[in-house]
């Protein structure tokens, strides 16, 4: 696979890609939202804040649909560049693999069907009480995992959910994991003091120091997480046991990993990350230097260049907006490995280009 | 495999079986309740007709956590006889089987996780306005067996409904299938005028007369049916047109069969009915003549008997009552093709056994 780049722990990142070979994968993508998401300046996944309520259930309908139903067109940043669903439903589409939505907490549903776990939309963090269930929340997604490692030979689990660095941030802290100015940004420019500032907020209100909650990850998450985090470190709980789990993300797959270490590091064997080369190359994050602080496990990353599209609202991706989310780095992993090959960084940058074509420039 | 019977449409059954073995089933049962199930006298699926809420979610809860969460014991009829979920539970944990439960309209919702797909309780027959939003509920469900059928080698689709073979009757008769005296009843003495006679008044409310609605099955669904239909029926539209799929239940399966006849006769070369001999051998109702004013697709019937048990709540079963639910039949199928012959009926009284002592008898 020479567009899958071995960004961390390459022995086992090599065991792990060449265990997943001639197997089929089932995408599965978390969903949520929070009212952490909604501060200013915290998210681009969406054109306004309020509008972030809709940017999870409208990525889910692209992937599933080929276009979004909540909302006309396709969840854009600020500055109108559109969402990573749209590489990752190339991904997918062009290597057939099967996307199952995980309801993590949305306020908006999608016109989709979903897999339920009760979860609920996340607070603010800064009141110190972000996550209403996060306990009932993880032992559902634990018994969904155990289901479906039953069904796919391997999970590629995803998340979207607007703000969700800050609330990583704030877990990560919470867990003594230092964290400060290495979480990733959907914005060039990524703001690390308000999010610094925001989860300083939320752990003086919770009254919890830096590492108070290292063997608490689920306090962590019901103080300043957010409600994807249960839902997703439990389905790799769930399904680890059992088959490989790529762990489809950016930096917030640090929190998620500190999470699953704490509970049970045994499972992690059949761990690892699975992101853009956007992730590994941004200057203001350190994917490494996070995961390094908990647990060894590999990461690998899709080697996506989009410099050369006739687009420019794809070229900006060069620039660092977006980076990740949806499953980007993940999906197009596991499209190269299930397509064994025939799916490259050149032929999805055509897909990605078509599919733009049709649902962005033709509004 | 001994103990699978071969009730109707011998040949296909055999060639549908045969293209089984070796792959791996996922179970899923479509979960509901209406409020045509609280008649006074029509289902036995609960101790009283108000409860019958509880049955459905306390069913998937047995079948994926080995006990009810959401009532104290098990499901029963009003005779104190234990729900099927006890024997389906058994088959799939004998052969390893994967549940996944599905919302097709439930009012109490299951502490696990389920899929979701926007249906909701079915209202009285008798106003003519049973379900909401069927086309919605098909469409969501089609969706989801697309995506179920990219994960699963087949697919078993089971149902707990309260009530069902009423609405069964219900959509039948307004699809111009003569059901009349023939659809079966969890009771030892089926209660077919009181079922004849709601229908009728459900088929007044609407102003629809025998036939009417052969080609227009989701109306007879909105008029007359209930939720559970749109949800099995359009998994199995959505699943069928890939991998096999059998449908688990009894004398409701030929309403739900009416329905994917009428939508796409074309996935039906991929579909079998899964059943128990206490259908087949049923008195009171007749499967085999359902099926055949419909479309020739086998029935084929596990061949359980539970004349032999110590326990008097399972000799019960030899008597007529219960005879199929939470698919049973299906399950016990499924579970005997997946180990090769492994689990058999004395291999699965034996485990039904082990369970009934320790769910029912040690309350």
């Amino acid at each position: 696979m020479q567009d899958i780049l071995y960004a961390h722990n390459e022995k086992d990142g090599k065991t792990f890609l060449a265990n997943l070979k001639g197997k089929t994968p089932l995408f599965t993508c978390t969903l949520s939202t929070t009212e952490t998401g909604k501060i200013s300046g915290i998210s681009a996944a969406g054109a306004n804040p309020e509008i972030t309520d809709y940017t999870p259930p409208a990525d889910i309908e692209m992937l599933l649909l080929g276009k979004c139903k909540c909302i006309n067109g396709v969840p854009v940043t600020p500055d109108g560049i559109p969402t990573p669903a749209l590489v990752t439903m190339s991904a997918l589409n062009l290597a057939g693999i099967a996307t199952l939505p995980v309801n993590a907490g949305l306020r908006v549903l999608p016109h989709v069907p979903f897999l339920e776990l009760g979860a609920k939309p996340g607070a603010d963090i800064r009141t110190g009480k972000a996550v209403e269930n996060a306990e009932e929340v993880l032992q559902s997604a634990k018994l969904a995992g155990q289901i479906l490692s039953k069904t796919a030979d391997y999970l590629v689990v995803a998340e979207s959910i607007p703000g969700g660095t800050t609330t990583a941030l704030g877990v990560l802290l919470a867990m003594g994991v230092d964290g400060k100015g290495k979480v990733s940004s959907s914005m060039p420019g990524n703001p690390h003091d308000l999010k610094t500032k925001t989860v300083e907020e939320g752990l003086k209100a919770s009254g919890i120091a830096f590492g108070d909650l290292a063997n608490d990850p689920l306090r962590a998450v019901s103080c300043v997480g957010d409600p994807m985090m249960p839902a997703f470190a439990g389905l790799v709980l769930g399904a680890a046991e059992q088959i490989p789990v790529l762990m489809a993300g950016g930096t917030q797959m640090s929190a998620v990993l500190a999470i699953i270490n704490a509970l049970n590091p045994n499972v992690l064997g059949n761990v690892a990350i699975g992101t853009t080369r956007w992730i590994i190359s941004d200057e203001t994050s350190d994917l490494k230097a996070l995961v390094n602080q908990i647990a060894d496990v590999p990461i690998l990353a899709a080697n996506l260049d989009f410099g050369s599209s006739r687009f420019s609202g794809l070229r900006a991706y060069e620039a660092g907006v977006v980076k990740e989310g949806v499953g980007v780095g993940g999906s197009a992993i596991a499209a190269m490995v299930k397509s064994e090959g025939a799916v490259t960084k050149q032929t999805l940058l055509r897909e990605v280009e078509r599919n733009y074509e049709q649902l962005v420039t033709s509004k």
